[in-house]
């Protein structure tokens, strides 16, 4: 049996240490692992199955010998070092959003389109937090009867922006509590210029504005890259496809509410929720007689995506509504690029191509 | 000119002790005001213009010689004590949704259906919370260009469940905080089975379901609320509206995602942000280029409805999207109640008329 030595980049951050908990709980028969991450964290030790391991700086020579990359350690970390590693012979799954949307990298969710890894040149692509776990949600719907719409509202963990904004939302929380004021300096997002106190209080930007002032990049991301996935085309008309995403004050979980249009007639609701049950790496939590209804809380620490309040929509025949709950640090990040990784090994596809995929 | 003896019913409340200060700041000539409430707080004091006023439990006789009753100590209440007062020739404004539906009671903000206030018959009903603030920011768009769809999502403040929910919040936020489990036990509504934590998470459940199980009564009261205030019919099938309500973990002031399609296919996004800047009781707060949109910590404490990320649905030609904050103690609840009553003054409305409405 093959054995791999991988390396994670971006090793001490937040997706980074639950990339290492993912992958020693993972099928992957580890030989080795790297661990690495910017100048400041190298030196620091970090366990990997009970063994001390070094934290070490990346460089392009880290990748030397290593057989699979897991990445998340920021896109600009990304783009710079995941190509040398593809030079060096190593397959990169990578967290961040460089590389989601070339046409030469496969944007994956193994339940719903894994078959997409069998024309990886290299580098694979984990979709954003909040399209997964919808999109995980819709797969099943869609190929069981059809998608002409989908409209959704994003209640995001503030996780989603890293370790530094989670202890943001801590420190300010106690600050609101001990009636003092909050100095905010990272969220709604490190890459824009005012930043506010997310602590019992709501923001409607998660990422920077595009450059027409009315959608974020994270709402564009939700919209192209679920076309991606689904339809293998980013920019299909086939499903309308929008979002409004919002930060809310929570650590660890989006919740989404979703509406759909479905193609065909013949759907209903019973028949939606049995197809929800089914469906791989979902949850149904559906029993409002008994007050069950999927929970950011609940769902901390585990890697099922978690669907409730399924409902038919009165108003609009055909149409349906739903509330979708995940971890967006593991289903959300970590446990879909182990997942990757570990389909990568399963099918033998843990091999750079003779065309291999170095950026642009 | 003519003076009034108001009585404020449920006046130790989170809205109650609002109903106190708006009623101090209003253009209302008070000629003496009774502060009623349950035995439990009868012998509290509070103060009304500086002047400090004995809370007396609410009985019958306590209406003799009242001219104006503002009511928001639950539905229950209402019902009791509201038909008696209107006996005693008292008209009420109902900020509980005792009677909100009556045919025989008109459902009122002031900026949408004032004329409403015309047909009283002793009892006016505020409407809900999160009606009232997309209601507000809805009406000048429907006036202009006609309404085909609404969908909104909510992101509810817990002072919507009241004090002690309020109480409840901040009370669990410091537990998590400490690391210690919490107790809760009024979160998601008082009226229910079951209790969950609502600090750092959310809560797809606002009042109680509905016997189909499919929708919360605050979703259905933000369905045929808004058809009732903008449509004069409850049922009516003009405008398609559906609402999934969640709780999150914020103190005050509700933010809502609407998602609405227009009937008229001159609108556009710059004509629409103009009517929401015009329409009487809405601030446009919507420049993303220097990060301008409304947030919950911002409204607390103000009467005004707060709009921005105002913008057209790419895929969905003759769509927008919009984010709504306001407070719900205030525009959602106080305010909107001292707002009808001064209007009720100002054109000689507070009189019971020969066919008074004394509840069923």
């Amino acid at each position: 049996m093959r054995e791999f030595n991988v390396a994670i980049l971006g090793a001490t951050g937040a997706v980074g240490t639950r990339l290492i908990s993912q992958l020693e709980q993972s099928t992957i028969p580890v030989k080795s692992v790297k661990l690495l991450a910017s100048a400041h964290s190298a030196g620091k030790k970090l366990k990997f199955k009970g063994r001390d391991v070094t934290v070490e700086e990346a460089k392009p020579e880290s990748f030397e010998g290593v057989d699979l990359v897991l990445a998340s350690a920021g896109g600009s970390i990304s783009k710079k070092f995941l190509p040398e590693a593809v030079k060096r012979g190593a397959v990169c799954v990578d967290n961040t959003s460089a590389f989601r949307m070339e046409p030469e990298v496969p944007l994956v969710i193994p339940e719903v389109n894994e078959k997409a890894l069998y024309n990886h040149r290299g580098i694979i692509s984990n979709p954003n937090c909040s399209t997964i776990q919808m999109v995980v949600c819709l797969n099943p719907i869609y190929k069981k009867y059809g998608l002409k719409q989908v409209i959704v509202s994003t209640y995001q963990a503030v996780s989603g922006a890293g370790q530094s904004a989670l202890n943001e939302l801590m420190e300010e929380s106690q600050q609101v509590l001990n009636g003092e004021k909050t100095d905010p300096k990272i969220l709604p997002t490190k890459g824009d210029k005012k930043h506010y106190q997310q602590a019992f209080n709501l923001l409607p930007q998660i990422d920077v504005f595009e450059q027409d002032g009315y959608y974020t990049h994270e709402e564009w991301k939700m919209i192209h890259e679920t076309k991606k996935i689904m339809l293998d085309d980013m920019d299909a008309k086939d499903i309308k496809v929008t979002a409004t995403c919002v930060r809310v004050p929570i650590r660890i979980a989006h919740g989404e509410t979703v509406y759909f249009e479905v193609a065909d007639d013949n759907a209903n609701t019973d028949e939606i929720k049995k197809s929800l049950a089914d469906a791989p790496g979902v949850v149904l939590q559906d029993d409002t007689a008994h007050q069950i209804y999927p929970q950011p809380i609940e769902a901390e620490g585990k890697r099922e995506t978690f669907v409730g309040r399924v409902r038919p929509d009165y108003e609009n025949e055909g149409s349906y509504h739903m509330w979708v709950v995940s971890d967006n640090l593991l289903k959300g990040a970590a446990w879909n690029t182990v997942q990757i990784a570990e389909r990568l090994v399963a099918d033998d596809l843990v091999r750079v191509p003779d065309n291999p995929y170095l950026g642009k």
